[in-house]
């Protein structure tokens, strides 16, 4: 036990002198793996798709919206895409914008070079080394936004870690938006499933930042991821979600889940054709709701094992997937959006292999935002304390790597080079003595010790160290300021809307 | 156990149908990360470094040999090289070549666009989950090469991937070159140490196939590693394994170890301006020595720990060097050798993370070799059983992804995508029917398994699973056929070259 507490506070004592807030930049060209025309193929199928099967779309104010536009009612809740619709209002879209934080110096901007991580969203379970995998409670769910508030390598809360399964699933919203808004001065996620939901979440995010939900139109603070139901499905709640969220101005991240071999071709060209199919559909919508609204292209294209049917992530299919998407997104000048992602259920080589897998397609095909970027585990049903901080490792080195090297005279070294002559060293130069302190990149959790250290050490595994992590980061987190007549008037918020929900009223301004 | 027993069943049958001895093709464009300008930038500086500092080189015949061919003989064993004699001597390299193997069929490709992926050579230590590290011995050494004899995925044995303590330093080399030669049939390299050493591995391969070590200049059955003594010099018997190397037509991978911050500058950029100096260096001699033999530019810059000046591996600055070193030896035509490394100390998300930054890298700039691609730990003090394991399974995994996409009118799936229709599912579909065995990657050690499923089988990590696959994997093993006269040849000469060495006479041929 002492051993551990020594040990920890050596490591945090040794936290990296380059973790600050800042954007990744992508200096380095985009990596393409398919041929243009292969590309334009793609492009082709997916609008061959959308003109002759078209989408089914669940909600009748959204196919209103599409025919309206031009789009043709097929009947049977399925609407039809002409071609040059479909082109005219994906040219709409920005290719980048600013997204807001609470606190102005942690707003962001996403698309064009400029990449956003943002913190696994979602899960049904929480877990850590102490206690396994559990349902998590509220109480757990504000530790963990935390400790992403806290690491200054995600630029973005991705929409709540894990349910706080202690809350009614009917205003569990509300007290996640309310953590979100004052645990967090950076940007966070909202839930985009049903228009009640996405409104509680305009409506809190404009009193955060001390506006009005109708003034937001005018300022991004939202990327709502919106899913489709593959194959060629946009159900009710997510096209209700789309609508209120692009008529507010925000963001909408247009993922189809086309998992190969299940809900969509067992052929990779075909499932991103059906992918980009459902994409074009989404993003078609949002600017016909309100033309030239920030959207992103989401992608989540990955294979199933087929002997189980189970999807697998991080896969070579999974990396190629990711990678053209990235193309097609520059295709059509639309911010992209990929994931971190793993079916590993420990955090073990496995979980960091596929990760890294993920990462390195996300970066190649430069994804501007990276959702789930930290924190994933468990084919995504699983939020664990010890990956997050793996992950923010993970990050933290793929934003150093994205650091342009430097090379002029001074970096080359030369003079320093001929001081040490053949066969000495460099330790005690000045050229090393004025560099060392920020030199190279400072570690989170890796172990650089060697073999007898880390034994003598406890001979800790990588998951082990960052379980010490979270908790020595947990125990001195400085939550950011908030106004409290912010916090008051968001708790306010709450109370009045759970009064309504218990009394079964829908949003008041509905 | 009977659990264990049948999840290793299991995982042996599911063998991976695409596992199959060939060599992954570079079909990507490789990714450069420095301007164009800033790669001449660092090769002016290296010519400089040559031109005025030059390089400490430890053997007067490989002086005698670059005077000879115009290099300055600045006393005190300094050679200084005039840029257009490197210059004149680099173009003489061939950009790639054909390694022969004992088996014919396992021949490999080295530069343009064929990858060779090599395991694990020189660690101190053998470890594994059972035992954990400690010193290996000669039987524990022939079940390392068995596996690797086994991995298809390697396409070469890596110079033995651990010492076997119990066999005399003077004579170890000749019972490695013979279990080498009789348990594998893929290429393997030799230790390049002084030219007894050298002259015993080439009589050997000579032996394995069939032929004599004179005979074997016109065709390349070695990648002998050189390392220069960073910063430099190039020792004795190095220089020595380097001319016996090139004199009989044989590759050497001219690998400076410029580990940043203490045997080159703190900078990257400085770092690689010296390795490349020392790289041309020996590159240089080799092309002197016998013009237009294969040589490979070997690269290994990475940084120290400046608070305990011990190296880190896998790190940005490592992912970086690595990927523009690829740009240099681009640049000079050569093939190109990049590693697999980590410092991590257990098969662990670490050990994962770190090695994946080390195999992007070296993807991205298109490393011909990737040398210590499995099996590499801690450092490279450790050959471990598990590394090389999970090892495969990545390099697999890179494999498959640089597999190219095929996207025709099949591979798109229209017809499949109109008859599952909106909401439907792919599985008993004939497009999928047709795919599904195939389709995509199979794991070697990796686990698709839902939480429940894998904490029912044990919850086992990756590792865990890895010390399953290589026991079964070892249990199972099949070595490839010897012609008795061969190996009863390579016998014969180990023991004469035994009774000479135990004699102190020094090779024959000397």
């Amino acid at each position: 036990m002492a051993r551990r507490r020594l040990a920890t506070r050596q490591r945090t004592t040794a936290r990296p002198a380059a973790e600050a807030f800042t954007q990744p930049i992508f200096a380095y060209a985009p990596g393409a793996i398919l041929p243009e025309e292969k590309i334009e193929a793609i492009h082709a199928a997916s609008l061959r798709i959308l003109a002759t099967m078209g989408m089914r779309i669940q909600s009748a104010e959204a196919r209103e919206i599409l025919v309206a536009a031009g789009a043709e009612d097929a009947g049977d809740d399925i609407i039809r895409f002409d071609p040059g619709l479909v082109e005219e209002k994906i040219a709409l879209a920005p290719p980048e914008f600013l997204l807001e934080a609470r606190n102005p110096a942690r707003s962001v901007r996403l698309g064009g070079r400029h990449a956003v991580y943002s913190s696994v969203g979602g899960p049904a379970f929480v877990s850590d080394l102490d206690q396994g995998r559990r349902a998590g409670t509220y109480a757990e769910m504000c530790d963990y936004l935390r400790l992403v508030q806290g690491l200054d390598i995600l630029q973005q809360e991705g929409g709540g870690p894990f349910e706080a399964l202690d809350i009614e699933q009917e205003r569990r919203h509300l007290h996640l938006h309310h953590a979100q808004a004052t645990l967090l001065d950076k940007n966070w996620q909202p839930t985009g499933l049903g228009r009640v939901r996405a409104r509680d979440g305009l409506e809190m995010a404009a009193i955060a930042l001390g506006t009005s939900r109708e003034a937001l139109t005018d300022r991004v603070v939202f990327t709502c991821i919106i899913n489709s139901n593959s194959p060629l499905v946009l159900d009710g709640p997510m096209a209700e979600g789309l609508i209120e969220m692009a008529r507010h101005g925000q963001a909408t991240v247009i993922t189809p889940f086309t998992l190969s071999g299940a809900m969509s071709p067992v052929t990779i060209a075909g499932a991103l054709a059906q992918q980009n199919a459902e994409a074009l559909a989404g993003i078609t919508l949002a600017q016909c709701v309100r033309p030239g609204v920030p959207v992103v292209y989401g992608a989540f294209t990955t294979n199933v094992d087929m002997r189980t049917g189970s999807p697998a992530f991080g896969t070579p299919e999974y990396a190629q997937a990711a990678q053209i998407s990235g193309q097609l997104a520059r295709r059509y000048g639309v911010p992209f959006r990929s994931s971190n992602a793993t079916g590993a259920n420990a955090c073990d080589a496995q979980a960091a292999y596929e990760s890294q897998m993920s990462l390195w397609a996300a970066m190649l095909g430069q994804a501007h935002l990276v959702n789930h970027a930290a924190g994933w585990l468990g084919g995504g049903l699983t939020a664990s304390f010890e990956k997050l901080i793996i992950d923010a490792e993970m990050l933290q080195m793929m934003a150093a790597y994205l650091a342009p090297l430097e090379v002029d005279e001074a970096a080359l070294g030369l003079a320093a080079i001929a001081d040490v002559g053949h066969g000495g060293h460099f330790f005690g130069t000045a050229h090393t003595l004025d560099r060392y302190a920020t030199a190279f990149y400072a570690p989170l959790v890796s172990s650089w010790e060697n073999h007898e250290s880390w034994e003598e050490r406890g001979a800790e595994t990588c998951a082990e160290r960052a379980n010490a992590v979270w908790k020595a980061r947990l125990a001195e987190h400085v939550p950011p300021p908030i106004d409290p007549g912010i916090d008051e008037a968001l708790r306010a918020y709450v109370a009045r809307r759970e009064g309504e929900i218990r009394a079964g009223i829908d949003h008041p301004d509905q």
